[in-house]
């Protein structure tokens, strides 16, 4: 391809919303156009970035026996009303209705549309296991649109759906898939990726990984173990208490705490420690607005995401606390409780010794609490606490957790039965038994990840593709148009790497080194050969990589092979 | 693939709904499964097919130097209203609100977003001509979806958009594009595939041609001139009238007629041919119920989109004539006309001698109606009747016209500046002026040019896929999977063709033999390798091809070699 005929310009400066060094970079470097919240055009070199991820993944799939399929964007909204998700998704969903007044779905994720192409075909054991999968848009109503690809409301997905007659199918089917992302990431040069324990969210079942990028942009965050192989997204992480040593129990002691409202100013007034503290934390559900009191180490937070799915509703920090509640508001505390509201003691107040908590009555406090004298025998205690850096590890015992940022990259569920029930897909057994099916689902967002890789992979010229999803595997900079050696120098290379195969991006337009070259950091081309007089009169090309680390000239003769045996070399780096 | 691991199954007989063989053998075969009114969902071997249409599509727009983009498929409306389209386009274009209360339009085609993504970008002459593509899934809430893929409401569409800064310039790329179109076809297997003229439509325009697959069950009508290249579509094709030798002129008689309201009445009547009538057709424009009377020749009949496109306006034939007209229906006739209408000739009056025609009053006609001497000297006649079968050929003159069906599976157009004007597109032209830049556009519907070619290539049990795009390039029949000596040849085949690059689906399911052949022919694969207890007696394979051309039994030594280099020269037929 020829720069000067090639759509698109690259800038020097990026928009200002662009907060996300990737995210410019895109914009700066020409790869895509805004056309509305979360919504982009792709230009060719995006577009050739986002085509060699789908290939990749597309081989992967076709590796662990998926067959590619393909639903459609629009659907009928009777397909999601038998699944029941019509009315459990709300906003993200975009809904409309056709002309004859149906009512149709853009679709989000495709379990439905799976269901619908098996459940008439699949109808013995004997035509279990597959996998189906597709790479196509998808459109969600995003309420927080942001980071350029890596929060968009119109994306391209590969989205997979694998059916099966027993869990333990299942599993080894996950496991399969989950070493097929492995090799996907690696493949596409994502250098920082890890699978995570997720919680499965809206989308149902239990056990399930997210593959995330590390990135200080991320949104999520996840609990890493330094000493063992523990990773969960906090969302998922069990947190884990260190209790420390039992201290004898004092009694029960009620202390003036005027207008002592928050867990600081209650360490300051007392000079403790905020773990010596039990605080209640308030919440009022969704569909209700009735009051939910979580009752938390002190120096601990509540993992809002963990209480949703203990209570199986969701709920919201409470607005206000009115007073019929019989809640104090800052004075809150499990002793003598009688709010109107469900209590709920995370595993963090267990065989607490000594305890300051609230005397649910105004400007008091409690000293002297200690939970197993002083609450119910058969007081039940949940974790629904974020895991914390430094805290102890679930799997090893250490205290070797460390919270990092992450940008999902990818997912696997184990869905279990929930649609096939929802949606009456049956086969029967061996023992011609009605059994409902057992699903996987597994997704990857193709653009996301071309942003996080090169998210992951830029210096501040712009991005550093890596070989096996670079637009082009090889740029050419003629630096003078208008010298007769120089171009025919260029020219040659370019038909010769061409005709052997070699993907070139050539930049023969008629401008100053400077901008060349700027540009060319934008494109983010691994192997660049730069000819100009002085290399032409010394019989040489000037070869380097985007990454720095080869530089090096090169003999005009025979220059066409050696830079395809680099980019070979450079391809297999990610095999 | 294995048959046996394959989703999806073949049935003997198709849904009641399936009226055109190609819905029905797509059904039948396990290609698609309906999901609503005008949307499938594909099967793996569907989805193959139409990746390498997709991919033969792909090569021939990058070799006419396309530049693969990809727009969104839900857009904001305001993109649409720049361009006018957003009003001008009616219940086909799906909207919706999203969660922001932005209208959203889902994309029917793309030139405004290729505008917008363009626009900024391609500031001067020296940016220009290029071409911007994609492949991507469109949305027309189609009225009439019908055919299984042939009309779908949901498609897969190839749609391109070239921008140049003259008009010789677009014309060029245009006969570029024309050429990409036909090996595209041929590339494809797609015999039957004729150029014709067209009418622009929605799109806007002048120049415009359709690609059409010739067959029984196309939509659309076709002229094509037996003697000389003319081929145009009914809708755009000038018809010539032929008006024989004029006679002597008689004068103006009133006759009466009663009851006698239809041209075939008034012919049984008088003993005349249609064609020595002019009569008279009522239609009615959309907006205002406005009347328009065009007068045309007893025997033809009137072509509606000319009447629209010489009008300007959008019209449909008269629901009703209220008296306050001043019409008569039945007894309309040019002759002292008084009808409150807007009055139309078509050219086949001009020139007529002693024609009959209504008198304007019940009962009553006109003989003795020579328009050149009663009707005003300055009469515009316009062309507005539809071709007919045996007519005049508008290029070589000769009675030489022929009305063929076809199926649309492809078009271009020379848009002209419809949307770079009203979207505010310029450049600056080498004299510094601005200039808004000339836009061709180019589709192809990826789904129905599948569905045509298995309409054009297909027997009564299944289709013919052509080499280019069949799922897999050879079927293994395994007859005998309990057969230890069948068994093993068939799977160390289907082995040795994957290894040599060959696409392989392997029946190793354990079924009658009357069954698998019933597959192998829904499955339309090219080449069939069959092994059985008596193939292997004899040390053979019996090699067939799915079009009956080749049968043969070959040694099962140097089976894959001879089967690979078969699958090749096939390959080649296409090139």
């Amino acid at each position: 391809m020829r720069v000067s005929k090639m759509l698109g310009e690259r800038m020097k400066e990026a928009p200002k919303d662009c907060v996300i060094e990737s995210h410019a970079l895109m914009i700066r470097g020409g790869y895509m156009k805004y056309v509305s919240n979360g919504s982009y055009s792709l230009f060719m070199p995006a577009r050739r970035i986002t085509r060699k991820i789908e290939n990749i993944i597309r081989e992967e799939m076709d590796r662990i026996d998926g067959q590619e399929v393909l639903f459609p964007v629009v659907m009928p909204a009777s397909l999601w009303e038998e699944s029941g998700r019509y009315t459990s998704i709300g906003s993200e969903m975009a809904r409309f209705t056709d002309r004859s007044g149906n009512p149709m779905v853009l679709g989000m994720t495709h379990e439905e549309a799976a269901v619908q192409l098996a459940r008439d075909t699949a109808k013995s054991y004997t035509d279990f296991p597959f996998m189906i999968y597709q790479l196509q848009t998808k459109f969600r109503d995003e309420p927080r649109a942001r980071g350029g690809l890596i929060r968009v409301r119109e994306f391209t997905m590969k989205d997979a759906y694998s059916f099966h007659t027993s869990q333990e199918d299942l599993e080894r089917y996950y496991k399969r898939c989950y070493d097929a992302y492995v090799r996907i990431y690696k493949r596409a040069g994502a250098k920082n990726v890890v699978a995570v324990k997720s919680d499965s969210g809206m989308m149902g079942g239990a056990v399930s990984h997210e593959f995330m990028l590390l990135s200080e942009i991320g949104e999520d965050t996840l609990a890493i173990c330094n000493d063992c192989d523990y990773k969960a997204n906090v969302e998922a992480a069990e947190c884990i208490i260190d209790k420390g040593k039992p201290e004898e129990p004092e009694a029960v002691c009620e202390i003036s705490t005027p207008d002592v409202k928050t867990i600081e100013a209650l360490c300051n007034m007392l000079h403790m420690k905020a773990k010596k503290l039990c605080k209640a934390v308030v919440y009022q559900e969704n569909d209700t607005d009735d009051y939910v009191v979580v009752f938390i180490r002190g120096d601990l937070e509540v993992n809002e995401t963990k209480l949703r799915n203990y209570l199986g509703r969701n709920i919201h920090p409470a607005t206000e606390i009115n007073e019929e509640s019989g809640i104090v508001p800052g004075f809150i505390g499990p002793v003598n409780f009688g709010g109107k509201a469900t209590v709920v003691y995370d595993r963090s107040v267990e065989g607490g010794s000594n305890l300051i908590c609230g005397a649910n009555k105004a400007d008091t406090h409690y000293t002297g609490f200690n939970p197993a004298r002083d609450l119910p025998s058969d007081t039940t205690y949940v974790d629904v606490a974020k895991a914390t850096s430094g805290g102890v590890c679930p799997v090893c015992g250490r205290h070797s957790i460390k919270l990092f940022k992450g940008i999902e990259v990818g997912n696997i569920f184990q869905l279990g039965t929930k649609y096939t029930k929802s949606m009456d897909m049956t086969y029967l057994d061996a023992q011609g038994q009605r059994q409902y099916p057992i699903m996987g689902c597994y997704g990857i967002g193709v653009g996301r990840l071309c942003a996080s890789i090169c998210q992951e992979s830029h210096d501040q010229y712009g991005p550093i593709w890596p070989m096996p999803i670079a637009p082009w595997q090889v740029e050419i900079c003629n630096l003078r148009r208008d010298d007769e050696k120089v171009n025919s120098t260029a020219e040659a290379l370019y038909a010769e790497l061409e005709a052997a195969g070699v993907e070139v991006l050539y930049d023969d337009r008629d401008i100053r080194p400077g901008s060349m070259f700027a540009d060319a950091d934008l494109f983010g081309i691994p192997v660049r050969a730069v000819v100009s007089p002085k290399t032409c009169e010394r019989g040489v090309i000037e070869l380097t990589t985007r990454d720095k680390t080869i530089k090096k000239d090169i003999p005009i003769a025979g220059a066409a092979s050696e830079i395809k045996s680099l980019v070979d070399e450079l391809m297999s780096m990610y095999e």
